[in-house]
């Protein structure tokens, strides 16, 4: 029993907490088996995902993180994570629409006044509202706010924006005056449109097309923090944003590989043929798949552990507060970064030997068990993971930190 | 001086056979530019390769092992394979087509009467037949040849068949009074049916579902071999018939890989962007890019070579005839078995590395990348490869040669 | 956060408990710091370890686990596992043998009476004992009991008998009317003899050649467990006793693995050079240094965790007691062989790989590094990992349990 | 078809040439058995290798690149670096020895005049000349030439020479005026001295100590080529020195897996025991024994063709001479640096893998077949690998050819 891994000690502080944290779990365990049986069919058909949002809305699970008194849970970050990772292992997609949502209500919190962040909590709990992000910065494009009389105006594209044209709520980033800053803006406003051009081969069903501002108009109040808008310094505590971020890719990438072991294993049971010179009766007890459900079964129990460490590393960065120092944000991101270096690697080559369990005729495509492949792949590209082994390199070799970008 | 004339050394007895196998390889390469062109689109279209196998009969790559005299190009089997591979390059399912179909040509001079060849061999030539076959014996389902009279009657079903519902010919296993019996018939005839039924994850382009024979007349001279049908004792050089289907596979694994290399390095040169902390200005300035790429290209490099020597161990065992031994037919199948094993790793690995020099963008549907996993996945577990590495450790170690089925 | 893996609440029973342990970590601590400077010289050296383990037992390192009102710290076997892990960071041989030594002190609680456990118990404390074991029943040499007289004698061999020459008291597996017995004896008994043949390329200070008994006198009270000494059922609970060992090698690889990369990296900010077209100044700035560093530490992090879960696995099943069902001391068991598949993988390609950070210069004699990797490769074919890998598949996919033996 | 003798299709001229090659391969399968007997034993010992090179004299293979005529075989380097790779089957170190000293050879006909290059040639051929290399600018160290009179003096010193304490004839790159010289001396020049402080993990008998020249003279004639000494451009032929050492690196890394994997297969036969559960009589039907050993069979053919091509590619460079182009040279070097990837990797896998098909008492010192890993792991950081896979990468997607240097 390790020492130093023994950090969530602090995040259970009633008999309640727990519970609630096991019902949501539980909730979440009904939604992923409900999201298993149809995620082959729904992958092809790669629709607009509204229905499996209104299934996440209808089981309260987006509203988790909220206040019990708020209509909430009252469940940390870390414990967010841990239900991302359980819808993962029914739908890949919708626990990254999940996941995403569940980082982006933290932005408030992060970046807000305490009276911006409060009001959003309530909405958030209220309303079950499901959000969207307009963040990423990648594909060439960008936002730029500018002042426009009493308020401001948007105006810019973004190449991928999860969740944006499903939203309640969009959080956006965007430049004014050469600065970043955050917006949560409600859906519906005048001079948006999402472009609906996400056709990838994985994550299909994540709504991760594009978005256009075009002269959009935004409140003061709309825009995160106090004035004034230009001359802050993110602090370290801030600069958690990122983290949340990585944290969630971890854990669908985790309990995508958890998922589809099961079901691998399952559809062995039921199918699987033994092979010709095997000299056994059943494919369950030929030498080299047990081998291979032993070797994939460690792997992949050991890269969840170091996801398990990684969500308790960021939260207890989170619980130090605004205090935290450069040095422990350091400590937290890469702590994630180390997950998700080890669960890219261990999801990625499971989803392909699982294959190698199952034989021939789990290639049939009513099973759709490239899925899990594809969705992978799709997402774990999202920024190259040498350059997160680089960072978790660095900091062990050099301690110094990775600095902080939309992706570090 | 390169491999791929270094391969040929020894069965080259002019120059202008040498000239003809050239011609054959451009030719070849042609087919394999165009059928790459449109590869994503055919892959997900999902239609019978009709016109596919049009384009390999337009440029005379059907015949090419048949004599010159009957108007093929007198190419080795080994020499056909690199054919095979080229096409590979451009589509993995019809790399499968014309792979099988020149293993399929090669059955009648392994198991038919020399006239019985000779006369196949004219028609392959004359009328440019596209060969299907019904041999694969996966699926818990199989075909009985019965007596009726002078002739025959073949019931059954068989799960996969490639090619069968385009074959101008069929080459068919079946049991005749429990033993394995080896027929040609051609398309059309009366009681046979192609159920339709293949719509797999990779290797789409194939048509390679199952077909059913009821009570389809089969005559005498339709059965290779002569009388009787049953006692025969294979001899070593006749077990050769499966190392041909082994080689197909070897070569349009590897193939598949090198032209995905060489697709994602185009498309990289073209699109793919810098990493914001690479340090540099274009993403093939990478180090962990170049790395990558380095990596690739000499593991898809060395298994290329397994396969090439591969090639030459199955002719030379071809060029020895029937009097080869059994020693040396394990040792040109343990040659195959060792590049089967090889190319499946390499190949795979690649198909999905890839991704990793190219970026997130790359994902995007229509370019359809993920074709090649899907195609190499899906193909192979054709049998599983465990048992490939383990024949090729008990010749190593034991001297103990792979025992026949139509999968050693 | 994971609700499956946190098992080790039910551990710490008090702050007095917390803190002997980690007063006891720290002891480990000093003393793993002492043999690491020395560790590469005694390595050469190859003496018996005797002023190794007078180290352990001056840091009263070796009554641990012992009750604290006979002189022990108390600390449950997952503990005293992690004392293991961390001598292994100073040196693998004398992990080794703390690692056994620890579990050797647990077959009296496993097979005795309460009294015979407690007077062990008593003797362990009081006179700081250290354990050998001749236990190994690989080398086709065995040990038989033979009644004679009111008591025993002993007869026959075994190979490999770790600490058998240096411990205080040794534990004996024998075979008594074809039955197994285990046997309790005190150092120096007439007729025993150790046969001072180890030598070999790693664990070369584990004292672990062969022995020999020679009509040794053993008497009743030594043979652990009440009358009659055959027709014994071994309970599940009592089958715990494999699972001990294999929780040490677990340990003093993965422990290992962790002493490895921090001298390492200790020794690359000292000496490393920077590559000639690296373009950095420093070799702590080299990219893929960086990166080889970054994977290591996540790999050695999971592997480490999934050990700690394995040590939680044993202690719980252990904390269940005699009532312990097969199928929770098969939980306990898989828990970990997964740690002994992960451990293994991981330790061993780090003592590889670290080679590549620190560059040529490393490979110098006097730094003995090589000496993880001999280590390592040393014990880790012990019994071979991948019937380790086997066993895990056959639980997860058919739960059946590994059927109890001295190696499952 | 066998590889070895393919290879050397297009140098070949004459019967006589194949027959002088097939000799003096089979002189070197002599040397190779007779070192393989004593390397574990002369490797703890650790001594200067005098013996070993008056083996390698005494089967007359030191001289076998010079010209029949003068008393040599008239082998191409191609041909030599397999004698070196037939060597390495038997010894690491002596390979290393052999490898370098075939490339210290060629370095009088790249640099030097004709007459220089004849007149070393005759020498080499008529006194079997060992040659020893003061190259290796690793280490912080350097020489310096400088005018004295009519002649020059030497100072400075060296980190790593091989066999320079025993060559008869030392190949001295030096700093003359701030250029590159390359200088041939013999042995005994006063101010040189072997400072004998190799002592490393691995080829620990490749005198590969430091050396020192302390106003050493050198006559104009010692040093290569003409006059001008400086503002010599260095043509992409003369470049292909290097190449030459990496060839060299090649063949001894793969000749060392060869070696090891036959050693490890005799010594399974004869020694190995069965795994309890395995079900089997004999370790050499364990399945997961075969499956291992057939994947390093596989893995070791594939580099080894590629090592087989990489010779083709630096001869074929050869055979064009002075008027070779930086891109023919570009491919020559490519195709050495794509083979020194994957002879490193695959190298270093075997030789740590190889004990899972022996077993445990195949850790025994007295075998000594830890020396495998630590000769190769010694070796393969004698420069960073990855910058070799990134050179290939460079190549292949951007066509920028590796810059010339000591190690490119």
């Amino acid at each position: 029993m390790s020492v130093e891994t023994r950090l969530t000690d602090h995040v259970t502080t009633s008999a309640d907490d727990t519970d609630r944290y096991a019902a949501a779990l539980r909730r979440a365990e009904t939604v992923a088996a409900e999201l298993r049986a149809t995620a082959a069919e729904r992958d092809r058909a790669n629709r607009t995902p509204r229905a499996e949002v209104e299934l996440l809305r209808g089981h309260d699970l987006l509203q988790v993180q909220e206040p019990v008194e708020y209509g909430g849970d009252g469940l940390t970050y870390a414990q967010a994570s841990q239900i991302t990772r359980v819808i993962a292992r029914g739908d890949t997609s919708i626990a990254h629409l999940i996941g995403y949502h569940y980082a982006q209500t933290r932005i408030a919190p992060l970046f807000g006044t305490p009276e911006q962040a409060d009001a959003q909590s309530r909405r958030n709990a209220g309303e079950k509202l499901f959000w969207g992000g307009v963040q990423n910065p990648r594909g060439g494009s960008d936002l730029v706010l500018t002042r426009d009389g009493d308020g401001f105006r948007l105006n810019g594209r973004r190449s991928f924006a999860s969740g944006a044209s499903l939203g309640d709520q969009l959080s956006v980033t965007a430049v004014f005056e050469g600065e970043l800053v955050f917006v949560s803006l409600p859906a519906g406003r005048d001079g948006f449109r999402a472009l609906g051009d996400w056709d990838n081969i994985g994550q299909r069903l994540t709504d991760s097309g594009g978005v256009e501002f075009d002269n959009a108009r935004v409140e003061r109040s709309e825009i995160l923090g106090d004035d004034p808008l230009t001359g802050r310094t993110l602090t370290p505590y801030q600069t958690l944003v990122t983290p949340h971020w990585q944290l969630a890719f971890v854990n669908f990438y985790i309990g995508t590989a958890e998922g589809a072991l099961d079901e691998a294993l399952d559809w062995t049971r039921l199918h699987a043929a033994p092979w010709e010179t095997s000299g056994v009766d059943s494919a369950t007890d030929d030498a080299y798949v047990l081998q291979t459900v032993g070797e994939l079964r460690s792997e992949i129990r050991a890269a969840a552990l170091l996801a398990d460490r990684a969500g308790d590393a960021l939260q207890h960065a989170l619980d130090v507060g605004p205090s935290l120092t450069a040095d422990e944000r350091a400590e937290a991101a890469v702590a994630i970064y180390e997950a998700k270096y080890l669960t890219t690697k261990v999801s990625l080559a499971a989803a392909s030997r699982l294959f190698e369990i199952q034989g021939a005729r789990a290639t049939t495509s009513a099973y759709g068990f490239d899925r899990h492949w594809r969705n992978l792949r799709t997402h774990t590209v999202h920024d190259p993971v040498a350059y997160k082994a680089r960072e978790v390199g660095d900091w062990t070799l050099n301690r110094r930190a990775p600095e902080f970008s939309l992706y570090r």
